[in-house]
């Protein structure tokens, strides 16, 4: 069946005033593509029927229409046209599919919902296949203009029951951008501009609202009550934030309440019963005939505790329980005597969670049976991760659970409300965990000014409605989700430019999740150790220089402005975020050691706060101006919780030297030394040690800006390599034939290559490591820089320092030798070798492709369990070796006192108080039980410093101590508590420490 | 008796070379004056005679002659025309006066020596009388044009014995400046150019050298022995340095040592007793003619230590003892078999001084009779304060005792080697000390490369000469020897320009002396605190005034080239150095801050950068490049000891904040508020508790570039007074009539004046203190500064703060208060109330004028004492209160807890471990015993904190706690050990801390 301009459109007359809404905005969606606007055809079933026994002329016909309000499909059925069984009682399904004809000249598309949201579900599944993004116009998606599509005759599909009963999103923290946008363009929160937010969430196949409530009142701004009585006509089921009840909201109160209203002054249910009481019967009566999830309880105004410091538990429980009866109360009067019919929900946040559980001397609200019936709202941290989550004893209760999810925060310790910082990765494991442990009556997610958060919005509510597809169980759902999110919205893209388009979206989306912008400063990224500074700088120029390549090739393309909301924007905008102040951390810690290179950084960071301001101006021209206003968050180096006080940057400038002046450096270490005779200080370059390192450099600066040659070894004149200035292991190429430095070039790089083979014939070597001193010489200055190498090629191997090394005289300014960059053994979790065979029946460790920080993860299944190490706990094992670089397997019987760090995901646990335990056993020794939290850790709460540092740094981190042998060993993490994602495991040998750093080994995902 | 250009100069045909030599510069010191040459005429004693006889027409003829070598002189005494006793057998003594002549036509000015730099001093004395400066050649100091001098017919003088036998100093750590100076005017460090040394040593009345020695040999440089001849013919006494014995000089060994040598190769007398001793011998006859000091001892190569850490304390001590024991053997072989004859000195320096203390084991040198005779060289800590000095039953050992100081110095904790730094306040307290403690054989001051320290070496010279007049007896040392200085120097200016320019040598050597230019950096005056910052930039920005102003007006004039080397280059380059640090200072703190004001003192430390080349470029060349080289010691930012990797300030930029952004602090706070409805912090305003403050500030910064208003509690405009705005007690002061920042006005200034009057009717007043809030607002943000006073105008009250003010809810943001600034009492120690009458006849505190970082102290007399508080000792007394605003004085019976912070100079103690204590007594209770030095205090050894951090600090601070009682308090400081100098006595309550900051109080020298 062929559909094109000529296809009708049908509803019946008496079809729901949404359906018709709806099936006109197909036909918006038609002239999009076809170039014509059909009419939306109103009729009585009749005449459905006799126009289609009568047609003469080949007509094809879409007809929509919803079970149990539709004479049409009662005739159907009755005429055994129709099989509603597939459909009928079931939540928003809908059955998509050609009609068997009685007439060859008329095919017939039949859309049939189960309920009203069915049938407009079924209507945008027509979209859908038209082509046509949800993000048309919230996007600029423009879709392809087509002459046809075609739907295969026997096409017939029945959609599958949402996973979650409520999906939706919180347009919140709108100012600047969404409130100055709107008001620019709508003049206000008006109707007018939630047609197009109620339009967007269904396509997206959303139903739930929670509105924006900061200085805007959604019951009176459409003007009047306008944008309530349209959501209910569209079907979208809204609800308050979680502390506005009885469907009023925040600022009304401050509108209406007074000394002599029947409302009275005081947001306290002891002191102002009545004035309370009636304020929410106010709400209940205006807005209870809508579809609605009506907030219970209360808390303080504005997002605070609603009692004193002096109150207790007690005080607090009984307190919410009266405000709960209360309203239970009026919302029988107003709205049904049936109070289970109607949906309500109180969310468990912040103080009121304390409420819930109680404890020993008050009973908690969780065993009050006046919230029978009632969604308990659990929520996040506000940073994505989950927080307490039902208790199994608990799962099944009248009314469910809901979760409040984040993709944008106003809060401590920093907020995050420009463009997405979410990774997917980490909201599918997440939310997959929230759905095992029952979470399915309403899932809803903050999306800030919504404008930034297509992406992650788009994947939370293809999530929330099909759980099996985007879920957990789905190995490849990131890799999957992309290539999906961009077919749907850009799909005449060729299958490269999809791909990279994908690349770009996972790319600067990871970055970000990463470090999210606003917390990014010059002292996060470490600006020598592990190249980390450098490896970030060029992924970001990577996505920039791609994003760029693109958007060029774009000038006359349809989705050109779609592309560069939903992909150029946020990729160079976040890039050259990152990028100006990893060069700013670059230019402090230049200028901290004398270098005029500093300042060629300071001119970088100058172009990047230009080019910041400059992308936000495009942003607010683009098509026309359409988004002015929506990229105003401040998003640049916060210093407190919010954009107050942020910062710019510190740009540095150095100064030149007065006399020609080198500075040297050995490789990632930050140790500097300019060879002067009094103070010179011999480097050490210990990377060599490390079996996985083969090559590493000596950088040496200009410290003026003065001509200045310098040799290494004596030798200062060469073609790319310097030949016999070091033992024939260690090779050493340069960037030309003369080592200069001058105005022009304020920093040469020598590049040192290890020959293991030729350093293994070295008499040099003992025990497996030597040692040379390469001397780098001006006429009057001279530094040492003292190159350690290894033999050891075991990737798996542990570097001890040798009892040579340790006893080598060395005079007090030479540093210790400390584990640097990569002289310690960094195990990615996924990389176990024996898995969990014999157990995996009771459970197992699955691999997490694509996820969080560090790219990867590994987490027991099932979520729900606990496990008990050596009876059903699956573990992951890791060998290593230990012992001297020239035979690093042999078993001598010597051991060793190593040190282990554990990485983990920055996860709260399910219940209150649960450490997050995992057992670890080396050698098949005794199982230790390590706890990844520290005592008194809450998740969400700033007077946690592990929490509130751990979802800063994306990660948690665990020490612990161990014995090991020579030679090869095993070590095993067991699972025991739930929630637990392992990403790596670190092991250092005793006396040494890790480099800093804020990513240590940089992941693949970032080093390509 | 006229003296001009017809005056005749004679000596006898036999007087000594150097006499002659002597006579020949007074010669061109004639020309200099008069415009004409006179040749120096010598003849026999009989023919002077004969022409006085003889003489036809009148002539003025002087004769110089000496003692015991002159056949003129012997007939002059027996004709009893001249009484030779008041000179005879003196040291260095002349006589000076006019002779009663024999022939009216003739008159005679007859200096007569009582030695050969008896006559030579007595000739210099006329130099002096001509106007000449001793100056006139290294400093340019031109004299005055004169058509004659008069000398009172009856003038006759004989000058005194000098205080101290032997007067020099030593030209070390020549390079850059030195050593490239005289390599480019006189090729290397030849008698041509030490010709002007001696000469100026010798019209400075000193008598003694040691040379130049890193990479120069004096012996062999002259060309040959041409520098020892001279220094010689001169009667310029010649020693090496302390480590170079024999007459032997460092470099010399390098040169001459080696396998087939005489001398060997190991510099080490265990191993190398032949070599050495053939090499020493060598030196002894080489150089045993001329008139030297013999060092004797020895030291390791190159200032170090000889044996290595194994040896004990008895190995070296017998060691130096067999060194010193071969070295006297070989000056009798080759010398002199009467070694008392042979002037000796062995340097009691770094760790041979362990070696002449010894230990209970292990009997030290100084109870050896081998150094009978030697000449013990003591030395202080290489920054201007002495250490151990002789114990009495010591002081008058054979031989006697010397003191080696520092003017300039190359090591730890920072090398200083630019211009002065050193104040002759200090010089004179230590110098005077020395010598009450029985040092008055030699005194030797290390003066690097000799120009940039003509001040204070003159200084040394004289007091070294004349202890009784510059010494510390003199109460206005230092303004009258500021003021002699410029009468010599600067004969030719009138009194107004004298007076100014003693107050730039006074100022710019008292800030050098506070702080050494090189160990200035941005961190070392806080940029708020105290207003310390800004007073000493203004201190300053004054003395670079007069400067500038002075020089502008000596274009023409014949002393402009000595007015840049001595006054007008170290006075504007230290200012500028200074100010490049001060402002560096702020720049940081206002980028730190966000304000747009640190891009103004960016600007401001580039310029210092610019114009601190351009003045050593200037010094380069003024008089024709005369100086060209001597500006080379680097100067600016030491990160280590010395000047490898010194560094420049960095300098930060702050970037504009998108959005109008003020910023505000309040006082002397450091603390900043942007005032957004967030993160908004309550400033405290605490300064107006202090009785000696009436006067405070709100600065309001701009963080942007754009134009923002702003009020202070909703006061917009005005003109220069906010009227009405606060209470009447507190007027508020603006700058103009309206409120704003802007593009140019990054920093607006509030001024705050507390009327205690109207405060003491204020109904806010509770125990004689109140408080207010000013807003200060913009549209968006507002910032609340908490301003608290207090009514009493005791000025010696310690502020407590009151139960009010402890009791206050604060919300968490808000600062403790924290004594700031002036909130304590700071008691300078010159004035006490009631001295120590009672005991003066055992000692007593005298001031010092005019004395070390704060502009006075005291100290207890005589020196060489030991107290007993309660018996002898003398004692100073202070009162102060402490209680309530509202009645300071009231004895409630209330007790407080007070902490005092003693500030002393940063003197050692006179023996190895005193602790330098003096006895505390409050409200005449219990003498308390402080020790102002650390357990373990070792001056001059940089493993000692408070020794290296005094040094550079130019204090030590001692805390202790005490208890005093509501209203009046005395409290005492006795004397106990010598040599401490009190400074300052701080008072503080309670709970409270001083604010960071180097001054403190900003001392008066400074403030004016």
């Amino acid at each position: 069946m062929i559909i094109d301009k000529k296809t009708r459109l049908y509803v019946e007359k008496d079809a729901m005033p949404g359906v018709k809404r709806v099936m006109n905005k197909l036909a918006g969606d038609f002239e999009m593509v076809f170039g014509e606007k059909p009419a939306v055809n109103e009729c009585d079933a009749d005449i459905l029927f006799s126009d289609e026994k009568n047609a003469s002329e080949k007509n094809v016909r879409i007809i929509a229409a919803t079970l149990g309000s539709s004479d049409f499909l009662d005739k159907l059925i009755a005429a055994g046209r129709f099989d509603s069984s597939a459909i009928k009682d079931k939540w928003e399904v809908y059955s998509f599919g050609v009609l068997n004809t009685e007439n060859e000249n008329t095919q017939t598309l039949l859309i049939a919902g189960s309920d009203k949201r069915g049938t407009i579900y079924g209507i945008f599944h027509l979209s859908e296949l038209l082509g046509v993004s949800p993000w048309y116009w919230f996007a600029d998606c423009t879709p392809l203009k087509k002459d046809n599509i075609e739907i295969t005759d026997g096409y017939s599909m029945i959609s599958k029951i949402p996973s979650v009963k409520y999906r939706g999103f919180f347009i919140n923290d709108e100012w600047p951008a969404f409130g100055n946008w709107t008001f620019e363009h709508f003049g206000g929160f008006t109707a007018e501009m939630y047609d197009h937010v109620f339009e967007l969430l269904l396509r997206l196949k959303g139903n739930y609202l929670w509105p924006a409530m900061w200085t805007s009142n959604f019951s009176l701004d459409g003007p009047g009550l306008e944008n309530a009585r349209l959501a209910d006509e569209y079907g979208v089921v809204m609800s308050n934030s979680h502390h506005e009840p009885c469907l009023r909201h925040s600022e009304e109160w401050d509108l209406i309440k007074g000394e002599d209203t029947p409302y009275g002054t005081a947001w306290n249910f002891d002191k102002n019963r009545e004035g309370l009481t009636n304020y929410w019967r106010g709400g209940l009566e205006r807005n209870g005939k809508f579809e609605n999830i009506i907030t219970m309880g209360m808390r303080g105004e504005r997002d605070s505790e609603v009692l004193g410091a002096t109150a207790t538990l007690k005080d607090n429980i009984d307190y919410i329980k009266d405000v709960v009866t209360t309203q239970n109360q009026l919302i029988k009067e107003t709205i049904s005597e049936d109070l289970d019919s109607v949906p309500r929900m109180i969310a468990i946040y912040k103080e009121v969670e304390k409420y819930f559980h109680g404890d020993e001397n008050a009973e908690g609200l969780k065993h009050w049976d006046g919230l029978d019936g009632i969604t308990c709202m659990l929520c996040e941290d506000n940073f994505g991760n989950l927080r307490t989550l039902p208790e199994e004893w608990h799962r099944d209760r009248k009314g469910g659970w809901g979760m409040y999810y984040h993709f944008d925060y106003h809060g401590d310790p920093i907020s995050y409300e420009w463009i997405n910082s979410t990774h997917i990765s980490r909201t599918c494991e997440q939310m997959s965990q929230a759905y095992d442990y029952g979470i399915r009556e309403i899932w809803i997610v903050n999306v800030g000014d919504l404008k930034p958060q297509e992406f992650p919005l788009s994947y939370f509510l293809d999530l929330a409605y099909d759980i099996d597809k985007w879920g957990q169980e789905n190995k490849k759902v990131v890799k999957e989700y992309t290539e999906h999110f961009v077919d749907v919205n850009f799909p005449s893209f060729n299958e490269a430019d999809k791909h990279k388009t994908g690349e770009l979206l996972d790319g600067y989306t990871h970055l970000n999740y990463t470090r999210k912008p606003e917390a990014l400063n010059p002292d996060v990224y470490d600006p020598v150790s592990y190249g980390e500074s450098e490896k970030v700088a060029v992924k970001a120029t990577i996505l920039q220089g791609i994003a760029a390549k693109m958007w060029s090739g774009l000038s006359d393309d349809c989705l050109k402005d779609a592309f560069y909301q939903l992909v150029y924007y946020p990729v160079t905008a976040a890039a050259n975020l990152i990028k100006m102040q990893l060069f700013a951390g670059k230019n402090h810690f230049l200028a901290g050691i004398g270098a005029m290179k500093a300042n060629e950084y300071a001119a970088e960071i100058r172009k990047c706060i230009d080019r910041d301001r400059e992308l936000v101006s495009e942003y607010h021209s683009i098509n026309g101006g359409k988004w002015n206003g929506m990229m105003l968050s401040e998003h640049i180096g916060f210093t407190h919780w919010n954009d107050e006080e942020c910062a710019y940057p510190t740009i540095m400038l150095t100064e030149p030297a007065n006399r020609p002046r080198m500075i040297v450096t050995a490789g990632h270490g930050k140790r500097a030394s300019q060879g002067g005779d009094w103070t010179r200080q011999k480097l050490i370059l210990d990377e060599l040690l490390d079996p996985k390192v083969s090559e590493s450099f000596i950088t040496v600066y200009n410290g003026s800006d003065k001509k200045l040659k310098f040799a290494v070894n004596g030798a200062s004149e060469f073609e790319y390599e310097i030949k016999d200035a070091a033992p024939d292991w260690l090779k050493i190429y340069v960037p030309g034939k003369e080592l200069v430095l001058d105005e022009n070039t304020n920093e040469v790089r020598l590049t040192l290559k290890l020959d293991r083979e030729k350093l293994m014939a070295s008499p040099l070597l003992s025990d497996g490591i030597a040692s040379t001193t390469l001397t780098i010489s001006t006429e009057r200055a001279h530094v040492d820089v003292e190159v350690w190498a290894g033999v050891c090629e075991d990737k798996d191997f542990v570097p001890q320092l040798s009892e040579i090394q340790l006893s080598q005289e060395k005079p007090p300014y030479v540093r210790d030798f400390v584990v640097s960059n990569e002289l310690g053994l960094t195990i990615e979790a996924k990389d176990f070798v024996l898995g969990n065979k014999d157990v995996a029946e009771e459970g197992e460790y699955r691999v997490l492709s694509d996820f969080g920080k560090y790219g990867s993860g590994i987490k027991a299944f099932p979520t729900t369990k606990y496990f008990t190490p050596g009876k059903d706990a699956p573990y992951a094992e890791y060998s290593f070796k230990v012992g001297k670089q020239s035979d690093p397997s042999q078993e001598t019987g010597e051991s060793f006192d190593l040190f282990g760090t554990l990485i983990t995901a920055p996860g709260n646990p399910v219940v209150k108080g649960n450490p997050m335990a995992v057992g670890i056993s080396v050698n098949g020794g005794e199982i230790v039980t390590i706890t990844t939290l520290d005592p008194g850790y809450e998740g969400g709460e700033r007077t946690s410093p592990q929490w509130a540092s751990g979802v800063l740094t994306q990660d948690h981190k665990t020490e612990f101590k161990f014995t090991a042998k020579a030679g090869v060993n095993t070590i095993r993490i067991y699972a025991i508590d739930p929630g637990v994602v392992l990403e790596r495991l670190l092991l250092r040998q005793r006396g040494t420490r890790w480099a800093e750093g804020y990513l240590g080994k940089v992941p693949a995902w970032i080093e390509g």
